[in-house]
C-alpha cells in the first residue's frame, strides 16, 4: 500500500476555528480509508491560540512539516499580523510550489496574496473584510461574488462557512463526486455545491 | 463591569472536530463584546486528539474547570468508550445542576442520557448512529426528525454541522434574534432557523 496522501492545516497565533476545522471535518472524513492523514503546523509545534480563544495543537513546526499535497490556509484576525512574517511567506510559496493544490477560507488568502502566489490569478475571500484583503494584492484579481474562486492549484474561499463547501468541492474533485455527497451527509451538512452562490457578497453590498 | 459568562466545551479522545468547532466559532464571535468567554476542559488539560486526528488544547482538567453556565458536550467515535466513563458521566451531573443551558451535538446525547440527564425528556442525536444512541437511553423519548430538540435546560441537536443551527438558536434565545442573525452573516453561514428542518432523517430512512 502507498503512502498516504498527504492534507496540511497551517495554524498562526489567532487563526479563525471554523476555517481550520470545517475543511478538516471534511477531510477527516476522506481519510478513514488511509489514504489521507491530516497534519497541522505552525511556526512551533505546540499549542496555537485561536482568534476565538480555544487552542488547537501544532502537530510539527514548519521547518519539520512533511511534504504536502494539499495545504488549508485559514483566516482569522492573525492575519493582520502574519501578512509581515516573512518566514511565513517564504514557507507557503516553498510548499506551494510541491503542492498538488493550495486552499484557503476567509482572510487566508490575504497570506496567499501577500506571499506573491495569487498575482495574475483570480481569487476571494471574506465578504466583511473585502477591502483589506483586495490591498493585500494588487495584482490579483479579486471576485466579489463567489462562495470560492479556483484558478489553477489555487482555491480560494470566501468567510469561514464558505470554506466547507470549498473543500468538498475540492474532494469531489480528487475523489469524486460520490465521496464529496458522502461526506456532506455524513456531516449532515447542506452542501452549496456551486461555486457562484454567495448571498453575503449582497449583503455586504459588494454586488 | 461583572466578569464574563462562560460556555465550556468538553473534550476528550475522538470528539469530533466540527462538533466541537462549529459551535466555538459561533460562542467566539459572541464573546467579542467581553460577556462571554469560552472553556475548554477534558479529564486532563493539554493537548486531546479528535476523531479525526488533528488534536485540540484543553485549558483545564475537569476538577479544575470553572463554573460553567452553558455546557457543550460534542459526539464523535470517542463516545463509544466515554459513556462508561463514570468520572466524566458524574463531572456531566454535578456541571448540568448548576449550568443554565447543556448543549450536545451529534453522539454527545449519548453522554448525556448514560449521565441520566435525558430521562423522561425528548432528545436527538446524530441520524447515522441512531440505533446505538437509542441504546443509551432507553428512558429517554428520541425524536427522529428534528436538527435539535429543547426540553427545559437541555437542547440537543442531530450530526455535526447540525450543532451550528443549535448554537445559533441558542444565541438567539440568550442574547437577542439580532446577535444571532449577526453572527450567522460574520460566519457566512445559511442558518437552518427552523428546528424540525432535517432532511438527513430521511435520507438515513429513519422517517
Amino acid at each position: 500500500m502507498s503512502s498516504p496522501r498527504v492534507v496540511g492545516a497551517l495554524l498562526y497565533e489567532g487563526f479563525e476555528l471554523l476555517d481550520t476545522f470545517g475543511p478538516l471535518e471534511a477531510w477527516g472524513m476522506l481519510s478513514y480509508d488511509g489514504e489521507w492523514r491530516i497534519v497541522t503546523t505552525a511556526e512551533q509545534s505546540g499549542p496555537v491560540k485561536s482568534a476565538q480563544g480555544p487552542r488547537a495543537y501544532a502537530d510539527c513546526a514548519l521547518v519539520d512539516c512533511p511534504k504536502l499535497d494539499v495545504i488549508l490556509v485559514p483566516g482569522g484576525i492573525g492575519t493582520r499580523k502574519e501578512i509581515r512574517n516573512q518566514l511565513l511567506l517564504a514557507w507557503l510559496r516553498e510548499r506551494a510550489a510541491e503542492a498538488q493544490l493550495v486552499t484557503s477560507v476567509c482572510t487566508g488568502s490575504a497570506l496567499l496574496a501577500r506571499a506573491g502566489l495569487l498575482d495574475a490569478r483570480k481569487a476571494t475571500t471574506n465578504k466583511a473584510a473585502f477591502a483589506w484583503v483586495e490591498e493585500q494584492g494588487p495584482g490579483v484579481t479579486w471576485v466579489k461574488e463567489a462562495r470560492w474562486v479556483e484558478d489553477g492549484k489555487f482555491v480560494t474561499s470566501s468567510g469561514v462557512a464558505a470554506g466547507i463547501d470549498m473543500t468538498l468541492a475540492v474532494i469531489a474533485k480528487l475523489a469524486g463526486q460520490d465521496s464529496a455527497e458522502s461526506i456532506s451527509i455524513r456531516m449532515e451538512y447542506e452542501w452549496h455545491r456551486e461555486a457562484g452562490w454567495d448571498p453575503f457578497a449582497r449583503i455586504r453590498g459588494l454586488v
